[in-house]
């Protein structure tokens, strides 16, 4: 395991960071929920015209600091900021830009708009680092407008074929009713750029990710930093099930292939299974066709989310579900109906390296030293394992990678009133910084930069 | 009870029936199943393009038989052919021309170009009838676009105040985006007369609609003709159910007020519940938002279509709904969602007038005479109750009412696939035109038409 190193002491500034949080959340603002301007959620779904417009303000930040800009075939946008050696790849930060159709201002932000503020506060002492340190929005994060989550450093890992992203289309149909591919909105929007989308073309040293906790531990033991060791396993599945249209006054119940009841009895069951094992299962989409009060669906679809922090137990619940699932469809009280699974998504368990833990930890426990105790432990950061997914799982199979989670207001959020105090995001802003230039130092000490 | 009397033997001609049925159907085809041109289904969805092209063109039809156009204020139009009285109330044959999203070419399609059949026929042979004889197009039967079924008989009877029909707005939002309402879409398409809608501004002296039957009965007794003697009660809701939105990642499961679930969990329940009681029960329409995969919806909103033969029964499924979708919403094993029930329509049981029905039996009887005997009995028409909602349910509140029902391929409606033969039509159209002139001389030996 490596050592800590000593680093500069540099302060991030924290009325910046939150000023230019809130001025990238104009672009895409909506769903108010209060009398403050700053009081709204978000909808700025991936590669939508509010994303173009955050994308092009952002890389003018980065800009201005003396950044180069790389934007590579999944839009994903590289800043980097050159280090003394400015050949070996960069330690970057990274996190998403695009937001929930009803998210909030956080989710994602917080640590895109946090590594700008690490890049001002380096650029503003003139501070040289000793290798490249630079800040990656990795696009599409979400999954919300394209049904793949962390599809772009997917694509970047090599875990997913560029054309499997790149054909993807949206969940919703856009306003003129089609259904757009993201290869579709990337050239619409100007960011399908000409750099391979991959960890070849664009190496990458380590990889660093601030991110609200979204959901309620840190808060409810009133600590400030999560240092994250790991992310829990986890699965996307479309499940459509078809059985037949017809009238819903004429149709014995025993004659029936109904898509809607059969969907209704598995997505009721899925809940069963996943509680049995402590894991976690949600539908957040149904849609059935043709959708009308009296004629029965003949298609009915809706998604599953899967997650339990064992790849054991994971695939345990999938394959109860599944067993479940085939029972319910050839239930013969009523005719039956069809049913296919279609994965959308599937990640793995995953553990952070030791190393980028390690800068973590010590960054942590330095910029907690001289709060208030206010935990029953008297400890103001804690290990833990992530709950959602985030494109740092991707980045951990090609790159040492570690993450840091903030509190999150009663743990919502992908939710317009989702919430991080102005203290707390300065606070997971400075841990980043101090874990980027320990790591910069570190990786120098290891040998493995080039001396000018 | 009226008698019988005799009437002349005058034949619809049911190769022209079929042309102008298929010709009809033209505005608005879709959904094709074959190779045929007349292999598809129909989307005429009520006040849309098509509704409207298929409206001028029935009414051209009309005119050309020396027919008089009414017009009202929910966009029925009545076309009505003088008789030796033209002052007493028409004796009318109704039916409808909007289709289901995924709907057929015979429900509502084959009583509308019959009941035109039957007026051609009068007017090829010249034959003067007691009272004026007509058709009426209801709008918005099917409640597919704007959900409220027979909407427009509803409110020509006095059950439905004209304003609530009025304001009532699409179910799925146009392709502009917006939802319109049903006042908006009548005078957009220029269907918006000046006539009052109602049984006191436009009586009628009877009621006669021929339909398929969108049931298997006739098909499997290899009977012909249904006489029908009145309708089940029957209710459609909206239920509204709001929970909240957050990760569906890091919000353990007993954190959560995750509104699909509990959405599932009812319609299970409502399945149970109706089955008990040997009623009906669907849910043909759910939607949720936000509508994300990895977001518990914070609002699902779903219909339910409820029924039963008798009011009383009907009652009993409906409270025991409520009071399982009440215990379901408070559940504390999760944190419990808030429930709302919004009744979109209800209509008690119905019983039609007994000179209706006995005018239709006889006119069975004729019409089927000399067929062969297929049926076990050797009766080729039988007595039913309808399964599904009709206009003329709400017609038999203000004046005799009586339908007829012809056979339906495998029981299949509201599906592109519904069928029903040419020569079963042509039989349907046959019983109408008896009925119709049969309850014209009753009345007119019942004395209540004005001798000239």
């Amino acid at each position: 395991m490596a050592t800590s190193t000593d680093v500069p002491n540099l302060k991030i500034n924290s009325s910046r960071l939150m000023t230019s949080l809130h001025e990238s959340c104009e672009f895409g603002k909506a769903h108010p929920y209060g009398t403050h301007e700053t009081e709204t959620g978000m909808a700025r779904l991936a590669l939508n015209d509010a994303d173009k417009a955050v994308r092009k303000w952002y890389i003018q930040q980065a800009e201005s600091l003396g950044c180069k800009i790389t934007i590579d075939q999944m839009g994903n946008v590289f800043a980097v900021r050159p280090g003394k050696d400015s050949t070996a790849p960069p330690v970057m930060m990274g996190s998403h830009l695009d937001t929930q159709p009803t998210g909030g201002r956080y989710d994602g932000i917080l640590g895109m708009l946090a590594g700008l503020e690490v890049l001002r506060t380096l650029h503003d002492s003139k501070y040289q680092s000793e290798g490249s340190i630079g800040v990656v929005n990795w696009t599409n994060e979400e999954g919300a407008r394209f049904p793949i989550i962390t599809v772009s450093s997917a694509v970047w890992s090599g875990a997913l074929p560029i054309e499997a992203a790149w054909k993807c289309k949206e969940v919703t149909p856009s306003p003129d009713g089609n259904r757009y591919t993201m290869k579709e909105e990337l050239e619409r929007i100007g960011f399908m750029g000409h750099h391979p989308a991959s960890y070849e073309a664009q190496p990458i040293a380590a990889h660093f990710e601030l991110h609200i906790e979204q959901g309620p531990i840190l808060e409810d033991e009133r600590r400030k930093i999560g240092v994250v060791t790991g992310g829990q396993a986890y699965k996307w599945f479309e499940v459509v099930i078809k059985g037949r249209d017809s009238h819903a006054g004429t149709t014995p119940m025993a004659a029936r292939k109904d898509s809607v009841l059969a969907a209704a009895k598995m997505i009721v069951e899925s809940n069963k299974i996943a509680k049995a094992h402590s894991g976690l299962i949600t539908t957040g989409i149904i849609e059935m066709e043709p959708g009308s009060v009296n004629t029965m669906a003949h298609t009915t679809r809706f998604t599953l989310d899967i997650r339990h922090p064992s790849d054991t137990v994971m695939a345990q619940i999938e394959d109860e579900c599944r067993k479940r699932f085939s029972a319910i469809a050839a239930d013969d009280s009523e005719r039956g109906v069809s049913l296919e699974w279609r994965q959308l998504t599937a990640n793995p368990a995953v553990t952070f390296h030791q190393d980028c833990i390690s800068v973590i930890e010590q960054a942590a426990e330095d910029t907690t030293a001289d709060l208030p105790r206010t935990s029953e432990d008297g400890k103001l950061w804690k290990h833990m394992v992530s709950g959602a997914g985030h494109d740092s799982f991707h980045t951990s199979r090609r790159c040492p990678t570690g993450m840091i989670f903030t509190p999150t207001r009663d743990g919502l959020s992908h939710t317009p009133t989702e919430y991080c105090s102005a203290e707390d995001c300065a606070l997971g802003a400075q841990v980043l910084l101090g874990a980027v230039l320990r790591y910069d130092r570190l990786r120098a000490e290891m040998g493995l930069l080039t001396e000018k």
